[in-house]
C-alpha cells in the first residue's frame, strides 16, 4: 500500500469533479487521500491568489511527511510552490500535475499543446514549460475562455469549447493534448474520443507518476537531489529565530 | 518628488548595511522609505522561506500603491512574487534588484556574470534569468561559498571570496558583474577598483530602475500591462468568496 | 499482471549485469521477458552499430505487440531506433532508457548530468539529450575512458572511474546523476551512496517508466500518438511492394 | 544638468516628428541636443545605407564625448554602430532606442511585440533582439507595410495601420507594443488609449534609459564595460597608421 | 574527375525524375554513379522503413569508399543513417541532401522554409534541423498534402499544392524555399519563377555540396573528423566478434 | 572561368600571408582577382575599425557587380558587411569567412570551435555564430592572446599559442577547429598535423564556398533572396536625395 497525499489548494467549496478522476486514478494498492484548504480562494488564477496559498501548501507538505505519506501532489496545474515543497518534504516526494503532465506527454509524442482557461494562464503556464526545459516540445498553448469555475456548470458549452481550443493546437502540430487546469479533467475521456489524440488529463498524470517516484524512492532511495535547488533548509532554524506563526512551516 | 517603498522581506534584524546602499541610491527628488517585515525570517536563501514571506510583501505592495507610493522595490534578489505584485500594485510600478541588475547590464557589457552566496542560490538565480530571458546574456554564477548572514561578519574575508568569485567570472567573459544579493551590495565600490569592471550593486540598480519606471510612468502612463502575465484580479473576489485572513491581500 | 518486453540489442554473450538490475525492477505483478539479439554486435557505441540492429529491435517489437506486451524496453542507453520503434509497436508503449532516465531526473532535481563511458559517446548522447528538449537541464556529460565492455572487468577500476566522472558533473551542478548505459547500472546503488545524490540507474528507471506508461495505456488508452511523428506504416504496404526479407518488418 | 545628444543619423529634411518626442522626454535637468547629418541618406532600411552612416555616427559619438556629453543616443531603431560607437565613447554612455525599448518592456510585460515598417526591417530588428538575447520575450513583429517617409504622410491612413500591425500582435501574446520606428514615435499616445496596452515609444524610451545610465555613471561609475566587446581601441592607433580622412574617427 | 556516388535508398522502381537533376548537378568533371537499393522499401517516410534500409546505405558507403569514390550522398531528404554512414566512409565524404539544402540556404536568406509532403514528415524534417542546430533559421515546414509516390502522378496538381505550401512559407517569412524531398526536385525550376525566391532542389544542392566538400577533402584533407561524433570503429571489430550476415557492414 | 574578387578590408600593408592561401584555392578554372583598401586601418579588432571600412567594401562589391565577377569574398572573419554586401551585390554572391568555415565544419564534426586572436574577439565572433544560428553547434571561442599583426611576426611562438588555444578546444570537444582570422589561415596546414582533426582555413573555405554558390547561381539563379534580409534598395534612391559622396555607394 503506497499514501499519497492529493492537495487541493483552494477552499473544499470548489473542489469540482477532481474527486472523480482520483478515485479512478488510484485503485490497486494506491491509496489517496484528499486535503483542501479552507478558507482558501476558489481558484489560482492569479499568481497573487497562488502565493497567497503556497505557505499553507508547504505546511501541509510537512505534515504529510511526518504523518507517513510517500507523496504528495499538488492539485492545481500551475504546480503552485513546487521547488519549495521539494525542499521541505523530507523522504515524500512531491509531484505537480503540469510538470508530470509534460514530462509523461514527452514520451506518447513528439510535440504536445496545452489547454487552458484564459488567456492570462498563457504565460504562467509557459512559464513553467520553460523552467522544466520543455519549450522545444510544446506547440503552445490555447485557451478556452473559460474561468476555473466555469468548467463546471454548462459542460456542453465548456466541452466544445475544450474541444475548439485542442483542435488548435493539434492543428499547429501537437500530437497530444495536455489538460491545463484540474477542473478540466473530466472532459478528458470525452475529447480524446472525439480528437483521436492522447488527452492527459493533469489528475491521473499526476497522480500515476507520483506513484512511479514513491516507487522509485522506495525501491533505490531516488528522491529529491538534496544537492543544489532542493536543498532542505536547516532543521530548526525558522524556530531559532523565532519567526511569527504566520512564517512558519 | 517621487515616493518609493524599499521593500525588505526580512526581519529588521537581518536588515544588514542596506540603508547605506539606499541613502545614496536616492537622493535629488527620489524619497525612499524602507519598511521590513518584524518577525519574518532573517534570509530567503530558501524557496520555502521566500515562499513564507510573499503573501505580506503582496500585502505591503498593495497598501503602498494605496499609500501613493509610485513604486515598490522588493529588496532580495531572488525577486521574491515581482510578478505576483505586479498583479497587485495599482497604478505603481514594482521592480526587483535582480531583473533590474540584468536589464542594466545588458547595456554596460554583452555578458554579465552573477556572484551568488552559496551554491544553492544557483538554481534560483538562474531560474530568475532564464525566466527573464537573458540566458544567452549569462556566463553563468559563482558562488562565493558564503550565506547571506556572513556577509556582515568578517568584512576583510567577505571581501576576498567575493572577489575570487567574481574573477572567476571575468575569466568565463563576464564583462559585468552582478552582486546577486543585497546583503553584497556595500563590497560593490571596492570589488569594481580591483576588478576594472562594472560592479552592480542591486540596491542602487533597483532603485534607479525603479524610479525610471515611476518616470514613465507619469509621463507617458506605461505601467505594467494589464493584459496577459499582470491582469489584475477582479477587485473584491477574495472578499466575495469570505476568504480567511491569512488568504487576503 | 503486467507483461514488459526488454530488448537486449546486443549478442547475448555480451549481456552483463543487467538481469540483476532487471530482477530488481520487475517484482510485484511487473513480469519481464527479456530477449536478445544472438549474433549481434557486442556493443552498440557506433552509430554504425547502432543502425545494424534496429531493423531487428523494430521486428522484435512487433512481434512483441503481437504476443501480448504492453511495454517493450529498448535496452540501450541511446534508445536506438525508438521513435520508430513507436511507429510500428500497435497497442504497445515502448521505452528507451535515456529518455526515461532523463525524464525522470527531471522530477528529482533541477540538472542532471550523464556519466558516458568514452569521449565518442557524448555527441550521441546529446543528440538525444536535444532532440528530448531537455538540453537546458543537463549540466552535459562526463566520461570514464571506459567502453562498453570494460565496466564488465575490473569492478573496482571501473568504479572508481565512474566516480570521478560523477563528481565532476556534481562540481559542474549536477544534481542528479544519471548513468549512461546499461553496463553502468550495476554499480548505481553503491555511487549513490558515496555521491550523496540519485544516481539513476538506466535499467530500473526504464522498467518502471515503461510500468507507468503501460498502466496509463490500460487506464486510459494513453498510447504513442498516432497523429505526427509516430503516425503508423499502412497495414502490408511493405508487403504490398513485395520488398525482401531484409527490409521486411 | 545632465545633457544628452541626440544623434538622428538621416539628413535633417528627414527629420519628421522626433523634436516634439524629445522636449516630452527631456525637462527637468536634462538637457537634450540634436544633431542629424546633412547630406546622409534620407531613411535607414536597409543595411547599407545604415552602414554607410556609421562613421559618422560615430565620429559624432567621439566628439561628443570630447564635448562633455554624458550620454549619446543614435537615433533609428536599428540601433545603428551601437557597439561600435560603445568602444569609442570614452566617459559617456551610448544608447540606442531598439535596446532601451526592450530592456524597459522587459519589465512591463512578459512579452512584448514590435510594430514595423516594412516587412523588410523584420530581419534587421530580429537580428537586434536576438543579439541581446530577448528571443523568447517577443512575439515577433509585425509590418504596418509603410516605409519611413510614409510615416510623415497621411497620418490618418498610418494611425490605422499601425494600429492594425499593434492588434496582431496583442492577438499573438503580446502585453506590450514597441513602435519601432523613430518616425512611428509620435503615433504612440494616441495607439496607447486605443489598445489599452503600453505602446513603447522608442524616443522616449531611449531618452530616459539613456539618463538613468548616465545618471549610473555619475553615481558610480557603471560605465560600458572596458573589458570584452566594448574594448576601446588603442589611443592614436588609426592615427599611427596613417589612414586616410575616411578612415579617420 | 571527381566521382560520386549517388545511392537512393529505394527500390529503382520508385526512382522517379530524379536523374534529371542529376544529370543537370553533374557536368564539368564531376561524374555522378547512382545506385538504388533493389527490393526496399518504394518510399522512407516512415521512421522504420528508413531504418529498415540504413544498413544497406551504411554497405554502399563501405564498399564505395573501397571502390574509390571521392563522396557518397544518400538520396533523402531525411538524410538515413547520415552520421553512421560518416563513421565506416573512410576518405570519402558522405552528404545528406537536407543538410547541404539547409546550409546552402543560410547564405542565401536569412530564414529558409521547407516543403514537406505530409503532416507526417514534419517531425522527422524538423528533428533533423534541430540535429543541424538551425531551428532559429527556419519558419519551419509546410505540407502539400502529398506522399512520395503522388509526386510523379498528376505533375499539375503537385505543383499546385507545393507552390501553395511555397507561399505560405514565404508569408511566414522564408527567404528561400527548400523542397523536403528528392521526389519534388523536379519542380525547382518553375516554382522559383512562380514565386520569385529561391527554391532550393535538394538533389542539386547536394550534388555541388558533395563535390565542394570532396574538392576540399583532395585539397586539404578535410574529411569527416575522427574524434568524437564521427569516430570509427575499429577495423574488424564485428568481424571478431563473428557477427551474422545481416549484422555485418 | 569563373572570376572571383577578394577584398581585403585593410591597408594593402596588412596584407600578409592570405595571397598564398589564396594562389592554392584558386586553381582549375576559378580565376581570383585580389583588391585591398589603400589607406584603410592595418586590422579590424575593433567594432568601429570595421565601421570605418564597410562603405568601402560595399562600394567595392558594387563595382564588382558591374564589373562582371560572380562571387565576392569579403577578407575578415568578422565578415564585416557581409548582410549590405548581399543587399547591393546585383547578380553576384557575397561571401564571408566565418559564415563560409562554420557552414563547412557542420559537415566535418557535430561541434566546432574557433581560435580567436585576442579575448576582445570572443563577443564579436560569437555573436556572428549566433546570426548564423550555429550556437548549439559551437564549443565557443579559444584565444592566442594575439593581435592580428602579431601572427605575422615570430611564427614558431604564433604556432605555438595557436596550437594551444586549438587543444583547449578539442578538450572542450570540438571536433574540427576553425582559425578565427585569415591572418591564421598561413598556419592551417601544419596545426590540422599535429592536431589530428581538419584545421578550417577560413579563406580557402571562403573562397571554395564562393565557387559553389556561384556555379549554383549560374546552374538555377539561386542567388541571395530578393525578399526579406537581402532585399536591395531601389536603384538611384540614393542619388535621387543628392547624399554628399561619402554616403554614395
Amino acid at each position: 500500500m503506497v499514501r499519497l497525499l492529493w492537495i487541493d489548494p483552494v477552499d473544499p467549496a470548489a473542489l469540482g469533479d477532481v474527486m472523480e478522476c482520483l478515485r479512478e486514478a488510484s485503485g490497486g494498492d494506491t491509496h489517496i487521500e484528499v486535503v483542501s484548504l479552507p478558507g482558501a480562494p476558489h481558484h489560482l488564477e492569479f499568481w497573487a491568489y497562488e502565493a497567497l496559498v503556497v505557505p499553507e501548501i508547504l505546511r501541509t507538505v510537512r505534515t504529510a511527511a511526518e504523518r507517513g505519506f510517500e507523496a504528495a501532489i499538488i492539485g492545481c496545474f500551475y504546480d503552485p510552490g513546487l521547488y519549495a515543497a521539494r525542499e521541505v518534504c523530507g523522504d515524500m516526494v512531491v509531484v505537480g500535475p503540469c510538470e508530470a503532465s509534460c514530462l509523461l506527454a514527452c514520451a506518447l509524442g513528439h510535440k504536445f499543446g496545452i489547454v487552458v482557461g484564459r488567456d492570462k494562464w498563457v504565460a504562467h503556464v509557459e512559464d513553467n514549460v520553460v523552467r522544466y526545459g520543455l519549450a522545444s516540445r510544446t506547440v503552445g498553448c490555447a485557451s478556452a475562455g473559460m474561468g476555473v469555475l466555469d468548467f463546471g456548470k454548462d459542460r456542453a458549452a465548456a466541452f466544445r469549447r475544450l474541444k475548439d481550443a485542442a483542435l488548435t493546437l493539434v492543428r499547429r502540430g501537437a500530437e497530444t493534448v495536455i489538460l491545463g487546469c484540474t477542473a478540466e479533467a473530466s472532459y478528458g475521456r470525452e475529447l480524446q474520443e472525439e480528437l483521436g489524440v492522447p488527452v492527459i488529463d493533469p489528475v491521473v498524470a499526476a497522480v500515476r507518476f507520483a506513484r512511479v517516484l514513491a516507487d522509485l524512492r522506495r525501491l533505490r532511495k531516488w528522491g529529491h537531489s538534496r544537492v543544489g535547488a532542493f536543498e532542505a533548509p536547516p532543521a530548526g532554524e525558522l524556530d531559532g529565530w523565532g519567526v511569527d506563526a504566520k512564517y512558519r512551516l
